[in-house]
């Protein structure tokens, strides 16, 4: 099983590089009947568009996505969907050094050593465009978790050492700061640093988090495909991110239990819990709390101040990086973070529908239909 | 694809619960050729084996394991390989509460939601029991990375707030401490904080550490089969695990780009880096370094302090945990984590056999031989 | 993906060789909640179990199997059921010729060449014994598809030139014959006719036939894992099996689309077919439609004639095979192709639970509910 | 897991409708390194364009083919191979009838009792449209074999009863008669029998052959995805196949075992065989003898010749179709035989890179590499 797959039975297969002729992605086992035009993916496709503002680079794309496959009459039929991204904004130019040379924190060296040879212009398979085709994926998958009353949100935790405040949460800024922080405080405070961080050619890292609201209990899986263990890995997934948490994450680990543990109780007559710690995940499977990830991205390995680095053919040379970067990965991984989120927990719902054998009995009590 | 299989070419399959007649794995995929026996994978085993010392539970089992298929004469054929483990400490008893109480921490309401029921005894297939057949199967990927070069060892870096000195490492501390801990001093002192916590009939929680060194270069795929996200799923798919950090983790954060980076040197007339920040993957492929994954622990649910929870009635209720419990799950986990990232790493070096044509070549170049 | 899988949601892992210490299958997604005692199993192992009359080998196996996880008080949990058959029959004796020398028709050669050498007591893997954990995993498929009101029935078509005549299709006769012939004239000359080929040494081919009643219209999935391709993949996959027809097979290719299409028409106010030619499918997926495969079986390749062949050291010699064959495989296989077709049945639909907004709309508009 | 990919290393995701804007693949795992360009893979699209003879539909369609990611200065790079085809010649029509009408032999039944409702525009997903991208991505895996020595070529053997004679074999015919068979005689008696068909506004079936050439003994796994197996999967998988044999196929139920074992000898100094009736399958994995399967394929179900069938409300209703359809499928489709072989040979043989320990250790024993 190659690497540019991911879930089981909403499935989705991404390819192109950075500076190919285009990006998309193949989405096969997306349920039939729902309602789904390009606006619906545009507006994910959008978040993640670079050049909105001076702390991304200034490469602009349009990324206007093309549906191919597998909606008609603006109903998807259960067929495969494709979608596809033009590239329209390479430059083309002289490669020269990046070819022959591996840039420090990029995966020049790693691809080298595993394929023989690597597409260099812009980080080709191993470039945050790579991520395009996830958006144009869980804008869909979005959309079905909204239908079913499921609200998926990610935003900035934090750029360097400024963290939001969840005291002055305020949801509307997460589109509308430059940082997809949800405080517009700490966005002017991370703004200015970032600012300076430009200025001396250097780049920051920061932390993205994620809630998903309504997500019923019981979904997941035991051992090997457990909620978390999957959303660690759509997470560590996304490029440039080095460490992932559940609920309290790293917090955990100097409590007691007595701390720790989330009593049960009852709330409007229903099995709730009085507190959260464990982000909506017990043994693998959601216990209709908030669900709640995290996930640290390193600062951007491009920067432009000059570095020691080797080229192929083994000497040691100083290196200065051209060309147009992201300061920092954050704001415009959010996005990435909520659909990669996104479309782990409706595979994981989908899969649900087949883990008893009453929802076998309901199902194929059924009579069978005459067309629509 | 349920969720008890793991890894794509060397694939296990765990099954069991705590409290059934045995639990076992089948590996499919493992390379013809190797010699095998049981004390190979028995040695692993007792690693994990409950009833070891003061701070473990008191159940004991042999866990002894039998080979059922796959090995001909001392050697894998290539087929798959049964292995299975006898359950043979189950204290039969009253589990009234339990049954029908949802223990704060524990997987039992989440079981309930998803499948309608749940054997209750233990865990069932929640219980920690289930590593068995992960620790079964890695035994068997740890002797072939061996090998081939490769050493993988994981150990206990904190327990609650007590950390061990890296400059106090000492490997063969790790099976003769009772913590697991490379590091004598802070194992005496945390065995002290452990004696206390379980005096006030409570748990903690812990940190472990696994570093895979000689892992070459090119190991690893692009996108959603990155090196670091499986290592994160495998890691995470650990019960009670809460957060996966990769080299530096969570602390690169609040670097900037120009102190991550590792820089690219020429030692001893090979391509190296001056530091490790990334723990041995960029882009998700190995580049030589050592591989360093973190994976943070949640103090034991089970107390046997007094704790609110509800029962299947919805009535809340106070509950009191009976039973033979970890007080922490750290120093008998690290093993389990030392096989699941040796399973990673060599399911995607066996993958890498196939990612170019020269391979292809190589293989295919070869005359056919008789017989051996 | 090594090759002992099959199936994606209802998936089974088997493993165990002809002459070692056990055989077995582990069964993950079996949907929680359905009733199953090891009964429900024996019944169909004793319908493969070897010894039972004159036209079968003499190896005497008890086939007694045990189940050792997945099932709590008498109710599948929808963790894996793992189930074991021990091998008590092999008799200990110099396998010195078989094991330096390749059978005709059999994998001994295919084998060395894949993996390097073989396990050659009793063919290994590649025996038919492999099919045990296969028929142990196919009576709880059948289970559930019997609750759902859907029948599948396999027989013997025909032995050598001896075919059953539908006209006197007696399904009694099926498990009571020698043959598994549902016709008891054609049972008798088939029985002739193969005691005429054992006194010869020799040994025969035929047909087996599957019928799969009830299936509701809509099971399957478009291009490659159409409903009969996978019905192929499963039925090809039994040892000795060389053609597969679904419906009316090969007969279609000499008939003009005017005699083949099946007509829709409307009977008891439902949608129904005129004929059947495409054998209840039609584009992958079932029309509702009695579902017909035919499997085709090579005369057994072990023969006690004397046969030509080469050894190991690359010598051509002559090879008198001995031990205890069956002169046929086909009235033992049918019920392994029972169980296959039911495996591949169940499979998709469970799978089908997931393909349309609707179902998910349904499923979870449902209220979570406290346990049972 | 959804229906359109197949194979586990190479794997290929297909998409597109009939009449939707575009068809293609996605090729995951192609091994780097790889020359290819456009060219290689229209030759063979080019086999299966509509619109060549009197005896194909008269649509007609360019078909021309863009590789939009995965090759990188004329070589694949490992990464997703994307292949994307224009549809240029929908018809804008009425689609009224066929719309709301179940045509006979066709998907349109069972499409609608899975998904609710269908793309009724040429059958959309159900189309022969859709093995454009099988026969894209088939083109790469046929270049790959082809450098390693492997031939594989498809062909017609019969159309109607009409029948290739094995003894005027003639390669050149297979790509210059109409009927793509390797037979002039035949092929002008064949051509004949479809005219008048035509005339009666008929349609008829056929055979398609395949045969592998150098594919090397051990390939293919034991058990569920032996090699036959998997190609009875991929045979069947393409539109209208209704039957599949392996070499001597349903001829061998009535041979003796003496007759059907292909014995082995040495020839050349290399173990060989006597005859190849198996099909140089033994326990599914290959022989070293020549690879062979056929598919049965039935007549084109569009047939102008008024039928009987209902429709979505219920009724019973006289149905003539309009519109431009094969008369028989069988002489474009061998390239989709050929094609659906080729990936799943290569895919065996890239998995069986990893069956051994021996080319483990061949492997990583390859000092690291600087670049090229």
């Amino acid at each position: 099983m190659a690497g540019s797959s991911f879930g089981n039975i909403f499935r989705i297969t991404t390819w192109g590089e950075s500076h190919g002729p285009a990006l998309g992605v193949v989405v096969d086992g997306c349920p039939a009947g729902l309602a789904l035009q390009e606006e619906d993916i545009q507006r994910y496709l959008d978040r993640r568009r670079p050049g909105q503002s001076n702390i991304t680079t200034s490469r602009r794309e349009a990324d206007q996505v093309e549906i191919l496959s597998g909606v008609f009459e603006g109903r998807t039929t259960g067929t495969p969907i494709s979608l596809l991204v033009r590239n329209t904004s390479q430059i083309s130019r002289d490669y020269g050094e990046i070819a022959s040379c591996y840039r420090p924190g990029h995966a020049d060296y790693s691809f080298d050593q595993k394929y023989g040879f690597r597409d260099y212009r812009g980080g080709g398979r191993s470039s945050g465009r790579e991520t395009t085709g996830r958006v144009a994926a869980g804008a869909i998958a979005c959309k079905i978790l909204e239908h079913l009353g499921i609200g998926v949100r990610a935003y900035t935790r934090s750029i360097g050492p400024i963290v939001m405040d969840p005291a002055r949460f305020d949801a509307a800024a997460i589109q509308e700061t430059r940082t997809a922080m949800p405080d517009r405080e700490a966005d002017a405070r991370a703004v200015s640093y970032l600012e300076e961080a430009i200025k001396r050619l250097d780049s920051v890292g920061g932390v993205m988090e994620c809630r998903a609201v309504g997500v019923p209990a019981g979904i997941g899986d035991p051992v090997f495909r457990k909620l978390d263990a999957l959303l660690a890995q759509a997470a560590m997934s996304i490029g440039a991110v080095k460490a992932v948490e559940i609920g309290d994450g790293t917090a955990v680990t100097t409590r007691y239990g007595s701390e720790n543990n989330d009593a049960f109780c009852i709330k409007q007559g229903r099995v709730a819990k009085a507190t959260n710690h464990a982000g909506g995940i017990l043994g693998g499977i959601s216990d209709g709390g908030d669900i709640l990830i995290r996930a640290h991205v390193k600062p951007t390995p491009s920067i432009y101040a000059p570095q020691r680095t080797v080229n192929q053919s083994g000497q040691e040379i100083n290196l200065q990086i051209k060309g147009r970067h992201d300061p920092i990965i954050v704001p415009r991984a959010v996005v990435v973070l909520e659909c990669m989120t996104a479309i782990t927990l409706l595979d994981a719902m989908l899969s649900n529908l087949c883990c008893r054998m009453d929802s076998l009995e309901t199902f194929y009590r059924k009579p069978e239909t005459l067309g629509e």
